[in-house]
C-alpha cells in the first residue's frame, strides 16, 4: 500500500473489508502500488469494532451506520448487496466515487458496468450519475473478456454456457462449509454434512442452482450472465443462455463455453487472438496437462483459457474452456483495475 | 440371483467380475431375479485366482485365456477395452452372446450399440452378426433416453452438453484416488496429491479431459457422445457437441443439456413426456431441492431430470439438468436390462 501525501491520491474507504472479496482489495491495494492517502474500514453493525490488518498495522473496523463519507474520494463496496443497497448511494451522495462489488446496480442505467479490459472507455463520460461504477458478477467478468474479441471479429450468434462455480463465491463461510462437509462424508459415509450456504450440501456433490429462482426458470446467477453480457459488450441482443452449477473446488470459477459464430472460425486465428488479449493465458498444448483447471492453472491474475476447438459438424461453432479466480479477477482485482483506471485518468 | 433348471434359462458369465461394474452387474442380476443355470466369473490374468462372493457364496475368478465359452450362452463384458477386444469375438465365436461394456465394438456396424428404453426393437432381427450386443458410454445413456421424445415431438437441431462426471467412470480405484487426495488436500493445502486415474489431480478441482485427445481437438469421451448418440438413435446427421469434465463426486454423472429444438417447445409439455418416460423422474418443484443432485437424486434405477426451462428469448431453446448413476444406468443396470429384453423374447 502507498501512502502518499500527494492530494491527487484519493482517500479510501473499504466497506466489507472483513470478508474474502475485502481482504483480497486489500491486498491488492497494497501489491500494486495503488497510491492514496489513508485507507479506512467499515462494515455493517455485525462486523463493525473488529480489526482487521491493513499494510501490516491492524486497524479498527467503523460502522456504515454514521460513516462519513464526506473526506472519502473513492469507497469500495463488498459486504453484500443489501448492504450496498442501503449505503452505496449516501456514500455517492457524500461526494465518494462508490465501486460497488454487488448485484445493486448493476442494471441501474446511470450506473456503468465496467471490465476494464472491455469497456473502460464508458467511464471517460465523467463521474457517473448515480456516483457508482458498478462490478459484474464473477462469471460475467472472464466470460466477456473473451466474448468481445470473438463478436468484432467473427459476430455471435449465440452462447452457451455451463459453469463449474467454486465455493469462495459465498466467501470464507462458504470454503468452510466445503472442507468441513468433506472431511465429516470421509470420515462417516452416512454423516448429515452442513448445509447452510449451499443446498443440499455441497461435498462430493455438485449443485445446479446459485442465488435464488425466478419466474423464467432460471436462476438469477444464470440471467445476470445473459444481461450483464449485454450491458457491458454494448450488445442489447446478445444470445447468452447459461446454466449456473456450483462445485466443490474451493477457488476458481470453470466455464465450458460453446460459441456460434455468424462467420466460420480459423481455429489458429481463434487461438492467436485470444492469446493476445491483455492479461489471458492461453493453454494449448496437446498434453493432458494442456488445459488449466482451478488448482493448476498458475497465475491468479490471469483469465485461463484451453480446449479451444472448432466443432467438425459446424465451422462456425467452437469451444473454450475457461478458468479465473473468482474473488481476484471475478471480484477484487476488476474493482482495483477500475480504480487504476480512473485515477491514470484523473477521472476521480 | 435365480438358478433355476428350465433349460432355457441362460447359462452366465461375467468378464470383468472384480470391477465396479461387475460387482454391479452380480448384485443386478440377483436382485432383479434374473433366470440362469449358473454364473460364471473371468478376468484377465491379473485378477484370475481372487474370489468373488455371488450370491452369497465365494467363487473363484478364471482367467480369460483358456476360458471355454463353449457352455456359455450370456457373456457380459466390463473388463476395459482392451480385454474385450482380445476376448470379445473368440468368445462370440464359441457361441456366447456377448453383451460388451466397453468402447471396443460400439461404432461396429455388425454390433448392435443399445439402450433398451430407447432402441431395443434392433435386437429383434435376430443375433448380431459380431454375436455382440454393445452397451453404449456411460454418459450417452441417459442422454438419449431423453433426446428421443425431444425429437419425435419438436424435433432436435443441436443438442450442446457438458458434463460433470464422478470418479466411479475410473472404478474403483478412481473412487479411492478421490477419497485419498481430499483427505491429503484437507490436512495439508500444499501435498501434492496423487494423480494416477485423473491428471491432474480431480480432488476439489475439475477435470477437462476424460479419455484421449483426437486430432479434432475433443476427447475420445466428447466423440463417443456424438457418434453413439447418432447411432442408438438412428439419426446419422444428429448434432452433438459435447465438453467432458471430470468433477470430485464419487458416483452420479451430472449432465447440462441444451436443445434447439426445430419447433417451439411448451414446457408443460415436454415436463410432461419426460415425466412419462419409464425409469425418469422429473424433479420439478420451485424449491431450492427441487433438482436433482448426484448425492441426493434418490432412487439409482432412474434417470433424474430437473431445470427444465424454456430460454425467455428463444421459444425453441430450452435446458435440462440429468442425473444418473454412471455405474448402474450407465453400465451394470443396460446390460442387464439388455440381457432380461433378449431372454424376455426368447432371442437368445
Amino acid at each position: 500500500m502507498t501512502y502518499v501525501s500527494d492530494p491527487a491520491a484519493p482517500r479510501i474507504a473499504i466497506a466489507g473489508a472483513t470478508g474474502a472479496v475485502g481482504n483480497t482489495l486489500i491486498e491488492l491495494i497494497s501489491s500494486r502500488g495503488l497510491r492514496h492517502r489513508g485507507v479506512r474500514l467499515a462494515a455493517s453493525a455485525r462486523s463493525a469494532g473488529r480489526t482487521v490488518e491493513v499494510d501490516g498495522r491492524a486497524q479498527v473496523v467503523e460502522d456504515l451506520d454514521g460513516f462519513d463519507f464526506t473526506d472519502v474520494d473513492l469507497a469500495f463496496f463488498s459486504a453484500g448487496t443489501s448492504v450496498s443497497e442501503k449505503w452505496a448511494r449516501p456514500a455517492a451522495a457524500q461526494g465518494a466515487l462508490v465501486i460497488d462489488n454487488t448485484n445493486a446496480f448493476r442494471m441501474d442505467p446511470d450506473t456503468p458496468l465496467v471490465v476494464p479490459q472491455v469497456n473502460a472507455d464508458v467511464l471517460l463520460a465523467g463521474r457517473p450519475a448515480s456516483g457508482i461504477i458498478a462490478n459484474p458478477n464473477c462469471s460475467t467478468i472472464p466470460l466477456v473478456r473473451l466474448l468481445q474479441t470473438v463478436e468484432q471479429r467473427w459476430g455471435i450468434r449465440q452462447v452457451v454456457v455451463s459453469t463449474y462455480q467454486a465455493a469462495s463465491g459465498q466467501g470464507q463461510h462458504g470454503i468452510a462449509e466445503l472442507r468441513e462437509g468433506s472431511a465429516l462424508a470421509l470420515s462417516d459415509p452416512d454423516a448429515e454434512l452442513p448445509a447452510d450456504r449451499f443446498k443440499p450440501a455441497l461435498a462430493f456433490n455438485v449443485v445446479p442452482f446459485i442465488d435464488k429462482l425466478l419466474d423464467t426458470g432460471f436462476t438469477m446467477e444464470e440471467q445476470k450472465m445473459l444481461q450483464e453480457s449485454r450491458k457491458i459488450l454494448g450488445l442489447p441482443h446478445l444470445d447468452v443462455t447459461t446454466t449456473c452449477v456450483r462445485v466443490p473446488v474451493v477457488n476458481s470459477h470453470s466455464e465450458a463455453v460453446w460459441i456460434e459464430a455468424t462467420e466460420p472460425v480459423d481455429r489458429a486465428e481463434l487461438v492467436g487472438r485470444l492469446a493476445a488479449l491483455p492479461e489471458v493465458t492461453v493453454h494449448d498444448k496437446d498434453t493432458p496437462g494442456g488445459f488449466p483447471t482451478p488448482r493448476t492453472a498458475g497465475e491468479p491474475d490471469h483469465v485461463h483459457v484451453g480446449r479451444i476447438r472448432v466443432a467438425p459438424h459446424n465451422p462456425r461453432g467452437f469451444w473454450l474452456w475457461l478458468v479465473a479466480d473468482n474473488v481476484r479477477i471475478g471480484a477484487a482485482l476488476n474493482a482495483v483495475q477500475i480504480a487504476e483506471y480512473v485515477l491514470d485518468r484523473g477521472l476521480l
